[in-house]
């Protein structure tokens, strides 16, 4: 490939008409394509995700979108060889492009799969419980979340080409919001070619993404409230977004993540011969040289007791000492190229900053040994380690964004704590120790400063996947420097591209407004058994209101006796009288639960296939000897699975007794047939 | 009191010693106080709240903080007289200050309550459910909340002195974030009798409130990472905030609430002889009089089905002629005065760009009829309700911070969504339905562009709290215009304060750092039954782990014939054979959790109470006839009650199979006596 990369714009593929600049290879210097966004109409993307792919995407509920992510990954993964091949040119080897495509692609998979669990079958998403806002219950409150009729716009750094597109594009599709996605330049031709496998497959609906290769000059001023843009990459960037007309008085939603001074502790528990000294200093090397060290959540401070600081730089130097640095396609090399020579100088330039108040341990900024390759071509870095002086500042402040750590020494877990908050924020930290009082006092004090914090020990250390790795169900971004953003972790990331507004409104108004049965709105029974009805007959609001039962002591005596539950409120009148809550024998609350399916179930084979679990279930009043009780079971949320020949009915039960208080209330879980 | 307005800082009361600036009486013109801030140590205050208030606070746990709200809460109600007194000066009839001093002491009740309900009695908030990060569960994910070792600044608006201030205090220290309150100069003297009287009560740890009187000049220049600023007020003044270097690019967070052009939407089902009708034209007038117009929240367009516009305008008409103007301390009157004459001028301009392109249907700008006051030295406006031409773009752009709003009439509603969203975000919208239908399409469309909606008709009316008021279990803020930020909600608001992390570890660490047990880490046998302990003496990992027990065909035939769940699965072998899910008898899920509560429980009197719910009851796997199962019950979590002589015990209950399967998983709930 050496031409010009193109941008899926407005339903096709435009190919500027000028010369462009060109994009080289990490390795070789040679161009690998050029790049230009001269001509391309940025007012009509925006128009066309508005009015072509946003109400596409919308019409979709969250688990048919979700279905779509999945169907997306599924084709990338048949076609990630290509993708491989591609990669070598930004210098990363195949363990780093492990990384960011088989990362980008399992990210996707991820969240559709919690889209699917943990999002309704539906376009609003409903969240926390509904509050009564009156005495009786007529006026009442829930909050929801819904899709935006605006556009994601993404603003992607080089080092993930791939990862760092699917973790943005992900949610915002889940959360409705069409994208428009615009790569960084110097790797830019992998997200092109991965742009171009989606829209090839054809599975996302038009519109719903788009691709911007060169210039965004003027896309902001496209945008206006509902409009959302996450920006990874420079701190110095990030000002300029902030200050932009759009976000500053638009209503534009800016996202922020931002490269961090990122810290790793060494625990004072952790001796010269525990598992853990070992863990912490591969850790470390790993950070410094997956990807070159071209990782926002790459460790750059290397906090250690006083005492051990010698050991660790001991242990790290002979560790990078055996690092191969060279052409990344050579299987002999574990370290590859930087992304550009420019992005060399950048962190040559730091390093210098950072000899201001630390001495090189290892390594030498200006030359490295390299396989395979031409040293003064390519973008190659010798891993470099610093060690601090005492109080020194730059180690908190600047940031070589490369193969580059600074080895600071602490005296005390305050004081670890108060060098790691000299960062200033930062999207992940980590801390190595096997002693469970230092974890919990480290870990408190560190977390206000962090997205995401790894507590590395002997015991997790075998399933970790270290410190450096962002995880889809697991937040990932940080407070100050970080950039203040906050992506993925589950649907917390979907969420954010969401409005949440509060409904105030009667019950009905609320049912009929959230598709889910709210408390005090209408039952409806027409004679059928709920349980002979098919998914597609159920409707939210079906009830079956049973006739009442007397609990009487023998059933209690015998319960007790049956189950071997004879605790005293049940089976020991003087004890049980003596208990404040009680005042005398009660019924078992499974007993109460268990007549209480003996009163709403319908026994004939059916529709209904399994009762599969209950929510919330809460003992209200005590049920004394001769009580009856009675049952309403309301059929409260219906969920359609995808693929499967039933879905999920949510009841709303609740248990009254003579007098109409509600003796227990809780939800009933069943699968049911479709048909 | 006309003397000088004292800020409180660093511990003491500290006064100007210049002239200041004078406040004045809405109402009459007289000098009520004089403020200035000139020589007030700022960074000395902000010094005071990181190093003395900060510690104090976080030393205190969610529940022990509430305690110390519900406290000032009390103390408040008892004092309440003088603040109603004092709050006639800014134009507030005693009905306007009972929204401004009931309702903020209501909300600082409501908050207290959700602190102690939906809190842990602990400093740190777990936000989702653990995830496993690895196939064998040896490293696992949780999301936490802690506190920020920072200051939350409030910048509040003069409308409403006491809620204003209230409901950003009290969730800002729930949080643990000590408050730096800066009231509005137009209406200080109110916000500073309730800071003198939180600071004589003693309640409140020193360093957690203080006071700032007069300008704030050079406050922002202090903050840093950690710290929040909270606004409340102008779009202008948001502007100023949002480009200040400590929130560009010193990590301070920024809320902004600004006055947004909020919206009511008369259905278009609503006939001339509805109740929805009154209704509507009721809530139009209260907004437009409740404290003159001077909420945020209040209807500033009132949108009208085109067929409806002229009986809408003449019953509005109609009202607002009965609307009495004039001295709030008057019992005559209904409205009183705008907080300043300055105000008053700001208003007039509005309407006047307002005119451009809408006609005046009452009231007049100029002049208005006043009781007990003097017209000319008090800032009196009559209401002013006015009707837009077809496509006028300034209802939906001006607003007029007073008495006054806009008819603007809508074809369908599609059009009349649109018409909303021109508004280009609010706090608050309502809708007038009694149509379901109506209702979710109108609300659906309404959300993304607002923070809260009321659906108002004849079943929520007797109840409802109106379009204007917030409410403290719900949000109050909006995307756009509105500012973007989002405060109250229940316990949303104390989170906005705290940093969410993911906490990445083994389960044993995971439990240290979070003090709730995780499942997969250590479970402690001592010998003694946990039931035999009492919250004093259970810690977090006691486990009792049951024999087995043989669950035979007996057993499910006897349960079903005892509840009369005769359910096919457990009684028809053919039946339950052709179940696609179990494939021949297998045990009721209420039989299963029924034994193992036999399993586990220890029935001789002793700490624990009482089993007053259930939670996440999951069935993982049938239990088949002749299947054993066997229980094992962890003390997951513990939760003293401050007000009780017990706590909630939150118990991990497996249910395991011959084959080491789980069966059932859940969580049991109990009262447990602390002694």
């Amino acid at each position: 490939m050496t031409g010009m990369l193109e941008s899926y714009a407005a339903g096709s593929w435009f190919r500027a008409d000028d010369e462009g600049r060109p994009v080289r290879d990490a390795t070789t210097g040679e161009e690998v394509a050029r790049i230009s966004s001269t001509g391309l109409d940025l007012g009509a993307m925006v128009q066309h995700a508005r009015t072509v792919g946003g109400p596409a995407l919308r019409s979709l509920t969250f688990h048919e979108r979700a279905g779509l992510l999945k169907a997306m990954a599924k084709d990338l993964t048949a076609h990630k060889d290509e993708l491989y091949e591609l990669s070598y040119a930004t210098g990363a080897t195949r363990r780093d492009s492990a990384v960011d495509i088989d990362g980008g692609i399992g990210t996707v998979f991820s969240i559709a799969s919690k889209g699917t669990r943990a999002m309704p079958n539906d376009t609003v998403y409903l969240d926390g419980d509904t509050e009564r806002l009156g005495r009786t219950g007529s006026f009442v409150g829930q909050h929801l979340y819904t899709s935006r009729p605006g556009v994601a716009v993404q603003i992607n750094a080089f080092n993930f080409p791939v990862w760092g597109m699917l973790e943005k594009l992900a949610p915002a599709f889940l959360a409705g919001a069409p994208t428009i996605v615009k790569p960084a330049a110097p790797t830019a031709y992998l997200a092109e070619a991965v742009v171009r496998r989606i829209i090839d497959s054809g599975l996302l609906p038009e519109g719903t993404l788009q691709l911007l290769c060169g210039s965004p000059h003027g896309l902001l001023d496209e945008l206006t409230v509902q409009d959302h843009v996450s920006f990874t990459g420079s701190a110095h960037t990030a000002g300029l977004l902030r200050t932009h007309p759009s976000v500053l008085g638009g209503g534009v939603e800016l996202t922020v993540e931002a490269d961090s001074l990122n810290c790793s502790i060494l625990g004072p528990d952790v001796t010269s011969d525990a598992p853990e000294l070992d863990l912490f200093v591969k850790g470390v090397v790993t950070e410094m040289t997956v990807k070159a060290g071209q990782k926002c959540t790459a460790i750059r401070r290397v906090i250690v007791p006083r005492h051990a600081m010698d050991t660790v730089a001991e242990a790290i130097t002979a560790r990078l000492a055996r690092t191969t640095v060279g052409n990344p396609r050579s299987e002999d090399v574990r370290m590859g190229a930087l992304v550009s020579l420019d992005q060399r100088e950048e962190v040559r330039k730091a390093i210098q900053s950072l000899r201001a108040s630390s001495e090189i341990v290892f390594g030498d900024p200006d030359r490295s040994d390299v396989i395979d390759a031409d040293a003064e071509r390519g973008a190659f870095l010798s891993p470099v380690l610093l060690r601090a002086a005492d109080g020194a500042a730059e180690p908190h402040d600047v940031e070589a964004f490369g193969p580059v750590s600074t080895l600071i020494a602490y005296d005390d877990v305050a004081h670890a704590v108060a060098l790691a908050a000299r960062g200033r924020g930062s999207l992940a930290g980590s801390l190595v120790t096997h002693d469970a009082d230092v974890a919990r006092e480290v870990v408190l004090g560190l977390a206000p400063w962090h997205g995401r914090i790894l507590v590395l020990d002997r015991d997790d250390a075998p399933e970790s996947t270290g410190h450096g790795s962002p995880l889809p169900v697991l937040v990932h971004g940080g407070p100050g420097r970080a950039g203040g953003g906050e992506e993925l972790g589950g649907i917390r990331g979907v969420l954010h591209h969401m409005q949440r507004t509060a409904i105030q409104a009667s019950p009905d108004m609320l049912t009929a407004i959230t598709g889910r049965w709210t408390t005090g709105s209408a039952r409806r029974e027409d004679g059928m058994h709920p349980f002979r009805k098919s998914l597609a007959d159920l409707r939210i609001g079906d009830t079956i209101a049973s006739e009442p039962r007397a609990v009487t002591l023998a059933d209690i005596d015998h319960f007790a006796e049956f189950t071997g539950d004879r605790f005293y409120a049940h089976t020991d009148p003087e004890a049980a009288a003596r208990n404040p809550l009680f005042g005398g024998i009660v019924a078992h609350g499974y007993l109460v639960v268990s007549l209480a399916a003996g009163l709403f179930v319908d026994p004939a084979p059916g529709p209904v296939l399994a009762n599969f679990g209950v929510d919330n279930l809460r003992f209200l009043t005590p049920v004394k000897a001769d009580d009856s009780i009675a049952v309403t079971l309301t059929v409260k949320q219906i969920t359609p699975r995808t693929s499967a020949d039933y879905g999920e009915v949510r009841w709303d039960a609740v248990v009254t007794n003579d007098a109409g208080e509600s003796v227990a209330t809780y939800d009933v879980l069943t699968l049911v047939s479709k048909e």
